[in-house]
Order: C-alpha cells, then structure tokens, then sequence
C-alpha cells in the first residue's frame, strides 16, 4: 500500500513514537496488574491483520482480583477510514490511514472493586493526524472516597500540561459514556477526549459536529465553550503520556483498598446485573468497537472488553434506600468528583 | 396529532385488524407456552409510550421450560420514522407513523432446547404501508431432524399463501440474521421478510438497497430474482397471519422432545457462551432493537429479548469432533432444511 508522507509539524519517526508509548503502556500495566492480582498472569496472543499491521492482545483470567481482564496493543494500516470517522475528519477521504493504540478493561470478582477501562489512540490519515482517549471508573458499590481519588488523579495529570483540559474532559467523559436508553451513566466517569491535533479552536470536539460550529457553540455551557491555540504535536504526546501514566495510580489504591472486603450472593447478582450495562453500552455506542468491527478487526481483542459473566432481569429495580439505589440515583445526575 | 387519511386500497380498519391480529397472536402464544413450562405464568405489563400508543409486555421467568422468555405486543403512533427506515422508504418522510407488532424471545433453561425468536409488524406512513416479520431457531446443540421441521413446517406455511415465498424468505432470514464479526449465522435460520407492500417488482427487499436496483438484481442469485405482481393488503395481511400461527407448530414438538434430556456443566457452559453471540447480533444489529431504541421505546421491553445469564470467553473455539464444534461449523454455511 502507498502511503501519504508525513503531514508537516509531525516529527518524522511520529508513529514509531506513539506506538512505542501505546506498547510501554501496555507493559507497564501488565506488570503492575499481574503483581495486583498475585494469582493470574496475562497469556498474550501477537496477531497480524490481512489489510494491513497487528498487535498483542493480552488477557488476565480466572485471577485472585480480576475475574477477566484484556489489555491490548495494535497498530493498523487500512485503506480509508470508516465514514462515522470521514464525517469528523473530511480531509481524511480518499487517503490511507496509520491507527495505533492501548485499550484496557478490566472486570475484577469482588464486586466492591469497580471495573475500569483506558484507551489511547493515535491517527494519521492523509494531510490529518489526531490523538484521542482516555480513562472511565464503573463502580458496582460506590464510595465516594474512590470516585475522588480516581477524578483528582486524572485532574492533577491533565493540568500538568494545562489546567483547561480536566474540566472539559470530565463533562466530555460524561457524556460521552451515556446511555440514553437508559437515561444513566455507565459509571461515575474520569477523563475522555477526542480529535486533539494543532488547530486551534474549540478544545471539545464531539464527533458528529462541525468543529467550532458557532450554533453548537451557543448552545453549549460556558465550562464547554473553552477554546485552544495551536498546539504541537509534541504537546499533545505528552498529554497523552501523562495521562495514560496516570492510570495505575488511579486505579491500584482503590483496589487495594476495596479487594479484602467481604461480599455474598446480593453483591454478586447486582454485578451480573449492572455489567450488562456495560455490554449495552460497548455494542450499541463505543466508537472503539463500532470502528474496529467495521474495519474489519480482530473480533476477540474488540470483544475482549465484555464481561466473563453477565445477566439482565426484567424490570429490575434496586429497593429503595439501598446502596445499589444509590448507584442508580448517581448515575442519572453527574456528580463533580474532584 | 394530526395523522393523513389512509392510503388508498387499505381497508378502512386496516390499523384494527393487525392490532387484533397481533394480539391474539401474542395471546395463543403466551397460552401454548404456559401450558408447556407447567410452572412459570407470563407477568403483564402495560405501558403507555408518551410520544403516542403503547403495548403490553408479558414476561415468562424462572419456568421449568423457560429460563426467560418474553412475548410484547405494541401499538405506536410517533411523528417521524428514524432515517434508517426513510432510506427505504422516502415516500414517507415528512408523514406521521403507526406501527404496530408482536415480538418474542425464549430462553428455555435447557441447552438442548433451541432459543427462538418470532416477530411480525406492520408500518403505516403517509402514503405508504408494510409489512414485515418472521421467525428464526437458534439451537445450542443441532439436531438436524429439528431445524428440518422448524423449516418444513415455515415452508408449508409459505406455500399455502404462494409458493414462491418460502425459497425468497430463507435466504433473506440467513442474510438478516447473520454476525458479520463472527462470519456466522446466528442459528439455522427460518424464513423472514420485510418492506412488503402492493407495489409490484422484486420480491427480496432488503433495507439500505433500492427496490429493484437492476446492479443488485443481476449480483443476486437466481434464487433471489423472484418477482411479484401486485399484491392486495388481504393477501399480506392472510401471509403475516399463516405464518404467525405456524410458529406454536414450528416450536412446540422440538420442545417437546428435548426438554427431557438430561444435561450438565459442559452442555450448561456452551449454552452461556453461545447466548453471546444472541446479545452481539441484538445489540448491533437488529434492526428492531435499533428501532426501538431510536423511537424511544419502552428500554425493558426492547432488551426483553436478552439472555438472563450469559458469557463471553476470549479465544473459545470448541474441541474439534464434537457436538459443539458440529454447530460452529453449520453456522458458517447455510444449509437447505426444509
């Protein structure tokens, strides 16, 4: 395949940068998880994509914390992207794209530890590039001590480059892991952006809608109307390593804090419950399945973020004044957590 | 709100008659498959929808037969059909809508008993009208003597109306119901249809083509380029009810048969796993649940139709020569039941 050369402002060895920062990521990670856990370790499997790159899957089973676990590297080179992308980005049409990344979710067995997810990505697409991202708490039993520590965590690693980013990427993390049908988020959020490159404009950017649209402007709150220079590329790499560096020590201190407590048949069944929320929300809205099912992914590594063990009940609804009522009265109203 | 005057060559209680027929459909159904659980009864629920209509839904859990399994009729009135529909049919934009149906999916407890699914609907929108629906079996454990009469019995009903259905509607179910991820169908199939109206032309209508697109009749396979006259509101609406109640004598003798076989952890564990595959096609493809979730349809209704416990395994393939293997073979390539 013939490939565009490098937009200017790229450094010429820019792939190669962030793919090896996606990969020490993934490692980093692995290694931090594995010792949480103690009992499981990660079996990798390296794959290669008929259109074009690969990567290596990697998944924690059966394991003293993390009932199931996947975290996975790829770099991908493909012909054109899907149009939901093209939509965002038209000048990405007709060209070839470069698509690197980690993404991670993992589905402890205790259900006072909350499930947790993390993806960096990273694309160059004709005259275009771009960096996107980043994490999202899911608790079952929430304590606010820990959807604290995980928001302030995000907050401190985000103003290291700029004190704009946290706020907007909080609200954009809200909305972004929303189910409208049912009117819930899928947990008590973190950070999450998209679309970040060197044009200066608007700093939110939501797929589905013109850059710096002056109406979507108007009509957004003023914590969303924020607007950024040019930034270099360099910048936002750094942006996106600091935060996805930001991750375990976001992630391990509530585990450790919640792995020895004690739970029965009442806790187990709301998680079965409430992971198939997380199913709905990964099949019928994630843009990194969607994208990576119409590109032709690798199904088990896009598939690896669903739960080992899920169930949905009709008309359910927790009793009232219970701490699984609260998580549902939570969820409906985002709450500032930092 | 203001609803246009019927089209012409309906009846003047074309609304009323699907409306009865769905219902009474829904009712013979829940009554056959109470009778043969023998312990569980369907609870009802009526709801209205604010936007217009509303429906009942009747639930089945925790029966000796049934695991879950949920039978809805509904009746809605909204003011615009979702574009995936409009693109099919552009005469109706601009124009309020009636839609009305009966849906069901079963979960037997069994793994030996197939999972089924039947749904039927019909669509008024200004000067257009359709009808569409069908039924199709998803076994864990093939027994070819079933899918063979689950088939004969979809076929006998074709036939009564013309025999030129029931070929047409087979392939169309394969299509419809097929995991383009998994580059597997869902199950063995059955017979579905859609977009069936007066107008003469192609029989085979699948959403996102143009009717008799002439690039698409000539990439399709002889048995595919069936065409029909012009066929009455009667003749649709007698099609839509042979096949509504060939679905009790479809189903029931497989029931029958399997519910008293005995099985364990292994049968138990493929069963869990392969509900999987039910959740991916529901959640990302069915054009029904997409529907209902871009209409703002009652969630719990819509979702019904997922498995009370399922599983995901990463890297699952069965052991090869064995009964669980047969099935993910059949499911790569249709074959001919009837």
């Amino acid at each position: 395949m013939v490939l565009t050369s490098s937009p200017a402002a790229l450094p010429v060895d820019a792939r190669q940068q962030v793919s090896r920062l996606m990969q020490r990521l993934q490692d980093d990670i692995c290694a931090r998880l594995e010792a949480l856990d103690g009992k499981a370790k990660f079996r990798e499997d390296r794959w290669e994509r008929p259109g074009g790159g690969g990567g290596r899957s990697r998944v924690i089973q059966q394991g003293d914390v993390f009932e199931q676990g996947g975290v996975n590297f790829s770099e991908v080179f493909g012909s054109h992207l899907p149009p939901s992308i093209l939509k965002q980005r038209p000048e990405a049409a007709g060209h070839p794209f470069y698509a690197t990344g980690t993404s991670m979710v993992l589905h402890p067995r205790n259900p006072y530890v909350p499930t947790v997810h993390l993806n960096y990505r990273y694309f160059e697409a004709g005259p275009v590039w771009w960096f996107g991202g980043g994490m999202d708490l899911t608790p079952y039993y929430l304590f606010e001590e820990d959807a604290a520590h995980f928001h302030r965590t995000a907050k401190a690693a985000c103003d290291r480059l700029d004190p704009v980013y946290y706020p907007v990427f909080k609200i954009w993390c809200d909305r972004y892991f929303f189910l409208p049908h049912r009117g819930e988020a899928r947990g008590v959020g973190g950070i999450f952006f998209d679309y970040q490159d060197e044009r200066p404009g608007l700093l939110y950017r939501p797929e589905g809608q013109a850059e710096g649209d002056p109406e979507q402007l108007a009509s957004e709150p003023p914590s969303l109307q924020v607007r950024v220079g040019s930034r270099s590329w360099e910048h936002l790499f750094q942006l996106v390593q600091t935060c996805g560096d930001a991750f375990l020590p976001a992630y391990v201190p509530i585990v450790e804090r919640r792995q020895g407590m004690e739970w029965g048949e009442r806790e187990r069944q709301f998680q079965l419950y409430r992971r198939g929320r997380y199913v709905e929300f990964n099949l019928v809205y994630d843009r990194g399945t969607i994208f990576g099912l119409q590109t032709q992914g690798r199904t088990e590594s896009i598939l690896m973020s669903l739960p080992p063990l899920v169930r949905w009940e009709y008309g359910y609804e927790p009793q009232p004044d219970t701490w699984e009522a609260k998580l549902h009265q939570v969820l409906r109203q985002p709450q500032d957590w930092a």
